[in-house]
């Protein structure tokens, strides 16, 4: 090859400039909200939405949506040189303009308007309000108009609070020394059995959705120990209530190596406190803006199941009418007798029933009747299922028997048991209901970006 | 309600202890391997697996795998109080043990073993040997083996890779203010367009699953200005070859106010040296133990697409059979040449023609041929598809016309364009691929945990 010929050519090489390997903004002419305190006094140019224009005797307030923070902008005939029609709600702009003390505006300074350059202006206005505090709406509009809606200051606000929650158990996980794993969704069996799974034609052959990252999880801890992944799940449940989504996204873990499947409690007991004090650290202006009570995390309850279901009998006089699972009223009452007793928010019910848990999960060494296994309640719901699995081969075969399965369909599965595995489990949170739960929020959809049920796919 | 009621019961309520809330291992009378240095003359005790047994003349070296390393153990009936049998390969033990100097090892210690308590016993040997440096197999081998074949140091290393890769990304982002999102996999349409799509029985309705998340990243940057998410994507793709999967973990992030795409460009060089760097402060001794060549990134230089053509055709002396797009052998070329020219291992390739490129790219304001996008090109293979998306609702609803699409199919879209959205763009990398040219990988499958093709979906 000739270097030389191509000379020419070599022109139409250029640089793509390294501005922002050394971390500096890709605009650096422009300043971000944040920062807008260290510049009192200095006139500044700052991007964002018309998220609402409040027009006054002789000015107007123009409120500016920027990615984390609403700012207070003021248009005034006397400093702004440009006509106020020119700014529209849900229009892009750079604003350029003074920073001003103001002690009446919430961070004690507002920003008189020069001029704005436009450079976006919507089709049409919003089909719903969303400069108000509250986006006024019924769930199913909120959720018709997602685009739109989650402009909205507070709606947003939720979802900043999950990319939170997210880092946080991340960041715990990790110090943990767990492993991140990235498991197929499209799988052979499902995890959890029965009716809930979706179908799906993979090149002519049959394929479904995956339930949970269960089957990949625990071959895992034979490889890392310690793994955990945030992911979407698919559950083809036809339930339809305020606590189902038929994908959602979940916090699993697994490890290994334990000694008693409390040890997992107490794992996600300081995976919840991390999080927590994360959120604490990083979110207080969207904790704040949502009026968020995060609840004090040292340690967290633990009852039986069976002794949960006596005392809420017992306790609010009722009849037990299901002795293998709780009802949702249950789960509520039962979240309000522990705080009334203990203070906490959260309860872990252990020892669930053996055969309402899946074939692999390990019965309990005294009574095989019991599972060595767990739920978390926040708040009146369950958030996290858990427990200590099967990890010897013949032990989970003779189970797997029992239950009529068949063997052969999880070969690849078993492969990890046969060939050695260490005692093991793990857990899996979900992220929405989570979320909707610190929120206080009625319903799970309103803490989910895009939710997917029996009636929505769309947006 | 009568609380004494109940005062019996409340004796069933204990309490999980805090250990985890302080951080403190959940085993605290066990070491971690990287804390044995810490240990020289101590007794500890340690768990893991065997991960291989090497019979000397009166002793035995014995190769514990631990979560993120191997140790080397020694036994030897001099001081080892049980029969060397009693260890088997992918047994998981407690050993205790005294640690030793050791200047030979490669550590400077070694773990003279004591006694061995025997946690799990494998049912079968490996059915591929693991303990050696590399795992002898075919590459299907090794993927029918997975849950055992992981096990191997050099095997399970890449995807510790992989997950520093991730929290490399995401440190990048969230620290240029991007908010992580997750957006559903079950849609109502594809952005991709084309037969591409995997079809799914969602109720009885039509749905599929998302080949990316390119709709909902879009209408996201209206609310958050930057997003990003790491998540499965899936593309029904018929091709059989070393760089496609049927499945894969895309890098995806979208960003608001951008002047022009080579800011996409700028914020890519910056994600990616920030991750390799993360990697080599976090993972030195995976990317010593795989010997990985980790790139420098200053600069990536870039070239535009037509030029890239005939840049190689003149080079190398090649009829050009396809002017729209690169041939395979192309992208190798054309990396050899930018590496010989610039030193670079990445290059970025832009102005990909209109017609090849999807309906919501944006084109060229100077040459409407040409669209305002690139791709990277990363050691031979194509890593990432961004660019510059149309923000303005007529100017989207005209290019969809154009191509014949019926545009009422893409409404809550096409709400965030009518409601307002700034100028904007973004990527997808796809993170196996990347792995896999980090690591000089000739096929993406060996940088995939469980891959997906139209073959496999065991395990």
């Amino acid at each position: 090859m000739e270097m030389k010929e191509i000379k020419s050519i070599n022109e139409a090489v250029v640089n793509i400039s390294e501005k922002n390997v050394t971390g500096k903004p890709v605009l650096p002419e422009e300043v971000e909200a944040e920062a807008l305190k260290k510049h009192i006094g200095d006139t500044v140019r700052i991007h964002g939405s018309i998220y609402k224009i409040r027009k006054m005797s002789g000015f107007a307030f123009v409120l500016l949506r920027t990615k984390q923070e609403i700012v207070q902008c003021v248009y005034s005939e006397e400093f702004s040189d440009f006509p106020l029609e020119s700014l529209i709600q849900e229009s892009c702009v750079v604003l350029t303009a003074e920073v001003v003390p103001e002690e009446r505006a919430r961070d004690g300074y507002e920003l008189r308007i020069k001029e704005a350059e436009i450079l976006s202006v919507p089709e049409e206005p919003s089909p719903v309000v969303i400069g108000q505090k509250k986006v006024d709406a019924s769930l199913e509009k909120l959720l018709d108009y997602r685009p739109v809606t989650l402009r909205n200051e507070r709606e947003r606000a939720i979802f900043r609070i999950q990319a939170g929650l997210c880092a946080g158990f991340r960041k715990y996980l990790v110090r943990e020394k767990f492993t991140e794993i990235h498991t197929p969704k499209i799988v052979a069996a499902g995890a959890e059995g029965g009716a809930n799974i979706f179908h799906l034609d993979y090149f002519g052959k049959k394929a479904y959705l995956a339930q949970s990252p269960q089957f990949y999880k625990q071959m895992m801890v034979g490889v890392f120990e310690r793994v955990f992944e945030i992911a979407p799940v698919f559950r083809a449940e036809k339930h339809d209530t305020s606590r189902h989504l038929n994908e959602y996204t979940s916090v699993d873990f697994e490890m290994g190596y334990i000694r008693s499947f409390e040890e997992i409690m107490q794992m996600e007991t300081g995976m919840i406190a991390g999080a927590l004090a994360y959120l604490k650290e990083n979110f207080g202006r969207e904790l704040e803006l949502l009026k968020v009570k995060v609840p004090e995390v040292k340690s967290i309850p633990a009852i039986r199941f069976a002794e949960a279901k006596e005392w809420i009998a017992k306790a609010y006089n009722r009849s037990i009418r299901d002795m293998e699972d709780f009802e949702p009223e249950e789960e509520k009452l039962l979240c309000d007798l522990v705080k009334k007793k203990t203070g906490s928010e959260f309860v872990f019910v252990t020892h669930y029933p053996s055969h309402k848990r899946p074939f692999y999960a390990m019965d309990d060494r005294e009574n095989p009747e019991e599972t060595s296994s767990f739920d978390l309640l926040f708040r009146g719901l369950e958030v996290t299922t858990g427990g200590q699995r099967i990890h010897n081969f013949a032990e989970q075969i003779e189970k797997m028997r029992k239950r009529g399965m068949n063997v052969q369909d999880f070969e690849s599965y078993l492969m990890a048991h046969k060939h050695g595995l260490p005692p093991h489990g793990g857990l899996g949170l979900g992220l929405e209901r989570f979320t909707a739960r610190l929120l206080e929020m009625e319903n799970v959809r309103q803490a989910t970006l895009f939710p997917r049920d029996i009636s929505r796919v769309i947006p």
